[in-house]
């Protein structure tokens, strides 16, 4: 297939992606536990066309204070999503640490049955402490347990969804129902799971529902390059979305594998009719930030005291990276943010508030079209996982004012050409 | 709440409660995994006004030669099925042998939020070697060990439910999103589980979704007692269904609990407009059956061999239950049958393979009124779980036919009186 159109996901979280979001005052903080305005979110990703909607996840509260987004359990709102729309792709959040694969296998095979073929796992293994501790374990197996215990998982799961061939089922009234030769035991012993199998629903729609993962660290970059097929990333810019992207390519190929494996950043986006416009929605946003509490947090990330620093003034300039003796990933974030946008200092805790580490655009459609454009064409990425700083307005301007723009220039899909998630992401049925 | 009117259940089960249902021509065979037929039976379910629609489950796949009903993962299918409903209860199976604590409890919530207050949880403890082994165990968990797990998992999760109090969320877009000091953490360090908590989820609509069970061991009778909130039984005639109901409403007092607990015995019903067309129904279904196989099987079941007894001929004298030396359960049921309904043999071949343990009603509307009126009236239920034997056409027949003579007799209500699950059942918020 040829690669010639972007794939995107439309990344659904609380009232968005900004972290004052819900304090606008149209926000819908107060629907946060009501089915209808996932639905209508989905509805307007579908309305644009877009590859699927994607509930990230986690298994603990924070804070409940500030910031703090609830959401309904990923994998019940798909299954009422999907009785919402007809096309779209439904992406959830399954941790291979805290589930077994039967319940796995099952759960997202019943949603690939109950959506005729439009369901995406993306495979977790959760990172804390908290999550932990809430499913029997006293604080989180280690990174290489918790991978290892991944890939055991996800040939499991695999296996379930292999275990009733697609012919199995009969349906002869004066004979079988399904013929026992087609639905086998998978006899999974390994080293983490006992799962005997056959899983208890013949074979998903899809085959297997799409696989997603977000590979970062070496193990996770390798896990990824072996069984996902698709890639959910992070990039500041073009450079790092390159240096990803052709370790992933490359790791993919090295694995053997000749699926288009789409890689997807995450995509933050201010939209508006002219720059201006898109900065001022940005800045709305960007004022309904509790300012003591961000300065604060900021204060944390780069190790000096700022609330005395004034607001609407550009960020003093801050040490190098190398002078910097606390955690490294956020600091040269901060850094990357004030040395390319000279930001004042409310604009930073903005950036910092909405998908920080994340690809930021604010402007005309052409000028995000543009840029998203380049990554495509320079191998920085093959769709984006849009995060909308808010919801349901910044998926709408994308919506009605992206999209139209893209399929202008023939990169995005004008109408749905598949009825499945494996379809519209240009992926065989294994 | 006086108790003036009965609660029924659907039992929802592939193409019925007879197993050969599917073989009828008219079967929904090939329909077990079209959401849409399950959203059509709960439909109709609720067009009779009924308490709930109601999933059973398994963690394993039988023979799937013959009499095997797959059906889609039930809370997947219950999140789609109440948002093509308004009213109705949805009552999910979750095993407190194979989930943790915190899944059901998130699931369930979830569920409640999406249902806005109609969720019920069937707790069940699992049975078989083959489901265990598909979640990690090597072989089940004895009945005592499955049984005191399941009183810490019921436990951890109402304690989860509970960990948000009902007015934790402010939403002050100005101050914060909500109280932190009511959202707690739950600390449950139990022999089975760690649970810190608290929820991922604020505190569903009904507080607690309903609590449904089926005790029928010593342990189990004892578990019901003391947390369940509705409980599904087992009768084959009134005599059998009051010494349960009598004995767990003695336990249920015993257990110092006020709550009406609400006894629903299993109820298959062939509905006529007169006693004729009534067991023409029966007899279509029974023909169905493929004779060798069920001839087999009961030759299994009453330890000789029948094989070459008359299909339409009375069943042959039996042995006394004193003499016979396999299990006692099955057998003696099948006495009953012989001795009450003096049926051929066909008819037994057919009691057996719907619902055979339950109570059975064949006949006209009035009838069946009647015999569920005297149930309802002398202790021995205060209403049933509905096992139609085909599906959807057995609780067509029930809902336009049964259901108004019940209405009739003020036996029913006319139209939903609350909104929520609880609610239906009379049932205070906790």
């Amino acid at each position: 297939m040829a690669r010639d159109q972007l794939h995107l996901n439309l990344f659904i979280l609380g009232c968005g992606h900004h972290k004052a979001a819900w304090r606008h005052p149209a926000s819908a903080a107060e629907r946060l536990g009501d089915i209808r305005y996932y639905e209508e979110l989905a509805r307007i990703a579908e309305r644009g066309k877009l590859d699927a909607v994607f509930f990230a996840d986690s298994m603990a509260t924070g804070s409940v204070e500030d910031g703090f987004y609830w959401h309904l359990e990923p994998l019940t709102a798909l299954s009422a999503i999907s009785r919402a729309t007809e096309r779209i792709g439904l992406i959830g959040t399954v941790s291979s640490t805290f589930y077994t694969p039967f319940h796995a296998a099952r759960l997202v095979a019943s949603l690939d049955h109950i959506s005729a073929g439009r369901m995406g796992w993306n495979l977790v293994t959760s990172m804390f402490d908290s999550e932990a501790r809430n499913h029997n374990y006293k604080a989180m197996p280690d990174h290489a347990a918790r991978y290892a215990r991944a890939e055991e998982f996800v040939e499991a799961v695999l296996a379930l969804w292999d275990s009733w061939q697609d012919d199995a089922i009969e349906c002869d009234r004066q004979g079988r129902y399904a013929d026992p030769a087609k639905v086998k035991k998978i006899h999974h012993h390994g080293e983490h799971f006992l799962v005997d199998g056959p899983l208890n629903l013949p074979r998903p729609p899809q085959g297997h529902p799409v696989l997603v993962q977000a590979g970062a660290s070496e193990q996770g970059r390798d896990l990824a390059a072996r069984y996902a097929e698709a890639i959910y990333a992070v990039a500041f810019d073009l450079e790092a979305a390159q240096q990803y992207y052709r370790d992933i390519k490359a790791r993919v190929q090295a694995a053997g594998r000749h699926d288009p494996v789409p890689i997807l950043p995450g995509l933050v986006t201010y939209v508006g009719s002219t720059e201006a416009e898109a900065k001022a929605k940005q800045r709305e946003l960007d004022e309904c930030l509790p300012v003591a509490a961000s300065l604060r947090q900021l204060g944390l990330f780069i190790e000096q005291d700022c609330s005395d620093w004034e607001l609407d003034a550009p960020v003093p300039e801050l040490p190098p990276l190398e002078d910097f003796s606390g955690p490294q990933g956020r600091y040269a974030t901060i850094l990357r943010i004030v040395e390319t946008e000279q930001p004042t200092l409310r604009e930073l805790l903005g950036r910092l508030a909405a998908g920080g580490g994340h690809c930021t655009l604010v402007g005309t459609p052409e000028s995000i079209a543009d840029e998203m454009e380049r990554w495509f064409r320079n191998e920085g990425a093959d769709g984006f996982n849009l995060m909308p700083p808010s919801l349901p307005g910044g998926i709408e301007d994308f919506v009605d004012q992206v999209v139209p723009e893209l399929q202008r220039r023939g990169l995005f899909r004008q109408e749905y050409q598949a009825t499945t998630l494996r379809g519209h992401l240009g992926l065989e049925r294994p």
